[in-house]
């Protein structure tokens, strides 16, 4: 953001933001016209909710959640609106969390590469990270059980708390986790709890899980059958409705509820009420669902240019994956090309006003492994088609 | 909050909730409508913003403080919009700022009684804590004088980071700092700053400062000179607007910044925009000045409806001081009446349908002195008038 600020003519390929002409600017307005056209509606907006969130949010998120799962018979236990609450944001959720279970020291197990953002939050706790390889559908399952292995080795299992999967079109990678996966790794855990001496939890982000380009994405770990103790569900209305609004939830295991409650209400003692309204009329009146149609076509479309500029201005040495979804294009370079901040490949290609996201900032501190730093993650949601292309195009000739 | 929804009849003195009649609903919804009525602010305001807060926002703040403190000419360093942060209520403020200064085991001097909430953040980031006496200006230096003395003897005087005052109309006495107990305050803690070899702050918490019923209150404690980076500000827009945006803000001393943002980075990256937005333009159309006069009158209505029901059902023995603004009115029985959360007294009044807060509860654990037990912090905030004049009349009759 500081760069963006000292260079007005940057393509920045690198920030989190989202797509501007899809925001729900005149949705929103007549929402809010509406709440706040009842004097006693608009009172309980104006006016202090509870720390959980409220109510209603609350109850329409379990049961989307439910259904984005596939309504399963019987499965009613995982989407609970009391084991739901909302937040400032999923990344206050993420903090939160690791706030309530990891100590100094603990151990957060962490996709190789992952969403940046978490690693500040580990950092900023003090808490240690391994990284795990990941195939096309997930952490590879061999390499989790060899670190679960190791840690038991050395005496460190007890300090694990938490896996932490982002499980859909991955920030940075846009690769997604199958069920088997999540059923696999759940097992893993469960298998290692005991010589743990406590509950390894498995955290799946899923903020990025309504951005997929087409179909539906498999149904998250909150489906896995014997779960509902093991896994935290982390989401988001920022990134698939309005980044402004900054509403996020989780669903938790019932006994972290009250740790983590408590530390919400330290923290602020609960989210904005009238943006919370807002959310939960955008989710009844239907004006989300159908945003969120139009979010999805334009990524596809952004996705599409930034690939396909990639395929005409990119070496051939290049490689990266085409995204189902998200908002991002991990780009591998040759293993001898630093991208890094401090290279001179990153500043080439800030002199032509381009800015990315070097690759190694994705990669925790692992001290059994060396951090590659020769990709990039690209990402298409702020950016417009025009300004993607031209990104790409001066990014593949600087070099 | 939990004991109101399981008693729907019960008439609340206790919840710090503010008035909803006077809640800016109509003037919201003018200002959103204005807002999302144009495409290009409509989008921004539903755009993720920066971490620090809307620049605007941070601007009309800074100025705002300063003008509150008398636009002393000369004196504009402390109030730079850079040194300005938005943050999630200024709950959020507060505890960003503990956690930037305080190791656990850290100590934090506070007034005797105070800010309930506050003690909980202590608590959270394991932070000892000391009380100081009162007057009816605010702290008494000479007992200050007295801890930073015994600190300095047993060697503890290093584990001192904070201050915190909370200076206008104080939760939950009422009481105000004058100008000469923080220049006092300060002039102090400056004396030991270097046997505690770091800075000491003073943690100024301003929630009430606009809702005095009449008159300007004296100025903040950045207007003390040279104390510029000494003084933590922090303020709100909940209380005197809506509390159900959940805008607070901080000035900080300049080497804070960092440390804040990095904090503030990690636990939600920033304020929601939308609500910023409004807040910003609430105060540059007038309506945040407009909506204040009618909220000060109104409290101050209702602070007398409490304190004349008082004086007809309260016993003779029972102490209490009219508040000149705020929320809420402190009153003291006889020493050898319990009013804690477990006694009789509470059970009385609890099936008589009255909650209060209990004054134990506002006083910080502290091994140099007993915590006072009869006391009780009622709040005219939320309660109508009908409801005050009911709640205290069954207080009174039912003991």
């Amino acid at each position: 953001m500081r760069i963006k600020l000292e260079r007005p003519r940057l393509i920045s390929l690198a920030a989190g933001f989202t797509d501007n002409p899809t925001l729900p600017v005149a949705g929103s307005r007549r929402l809010l016209n509406e709440l706040l056209g009842n004097a006693a509606l608009g009172q309980a907006a104006l006016q202090y909710g509870s720390t959980a969130g409220d109510a209603t949010l609350r109850k329409l998120t379990a049961r989307r959640i439910r259904k984005l799962d596939g309504n399963l018979r019987g499965q009613a236990a995982p989407y609970e609106a009391s084991r739901t609450v909302i937040t400032h944001g999923s990344q206050q959720f993420l903090y939160m969390v690791t706030e309530a279970l990891c100590d100094p020291g603990d151990i957060v197990l962490v996709e190789d590469p992952t969403y940046f953002v978490y690693l500040g939050i580990m950092q900023s706790r003090g808490v240690a990270g391994r990284g795990l390889r990941m195939n096309r559908d997930g952490i590879d399952l061999g390499h989790l059980e060899q670190v679960l292995e190791s840690l038991k080795r050395d005496g460190s299992l007890p300090r694990l708390k938490i896996l932490y999967l982002v499980s859909y079109y991955q920030n940075p990678t846009s690769r997604s986790t199958s069920m088997s996966v999540k059923a696999g790794a759940l097992a893993l855990l469960r298998r290692y709890e005991r010589a743990a001496g406590h509950p390894i939890y498995l955290m799946e982000d899923a903020a990025y899980r309504e951005l997929g380009f087409s179909g539906s994405p498999s149904a998250s770990a909150l489906a896995v059958k014997g779960a509902v103790n093991r896994v935290i569900y982390s989401g988001t209305y920022s990134k698939p409705f309005a980044t402004g609004v900054r509403v996020g939830f989780g669903i938790l295991p019932e006994e972290l509820l009250t740790p983590v409650l408590r530390i919400k209400g330290n923290h602020d003692f609960g989210t904005s009420h009238l943006i919370q309204q807002l959310v939960g009329r955008a989710l009844e009146s239907g004006l989300y669902e159908k945003n969120l149609a139009k979010v999805q076509r334009r990524y596809r479309v952004k996705a599409k240019a930034m690939t396909d500029a990639m395929g005409e201005h990119f070496p051939g040495s290049v490689q990266w994956e085409q995204p189902e979804g998200g908002l991002n294009v991990w780009a591998a370079w040759p293993r001898k090309v630093n991208t890094g901040m401090k290279s001179r490949f990153f500043k080439q290609v800030l002199d032509r006003n381009v800015l990315y996201v070097p690759g190694g900032l994705c990669y925790v501190d692992d001290p059994t492994r060396a951090k590659p730093s020769h990709e990039m993650r690209l990402s298409f949601g702020a950016a417009s088609q025009g300004d993607i292309r031209e990104g790409i195009r001066r990014l593949g000739q600087g070099i």
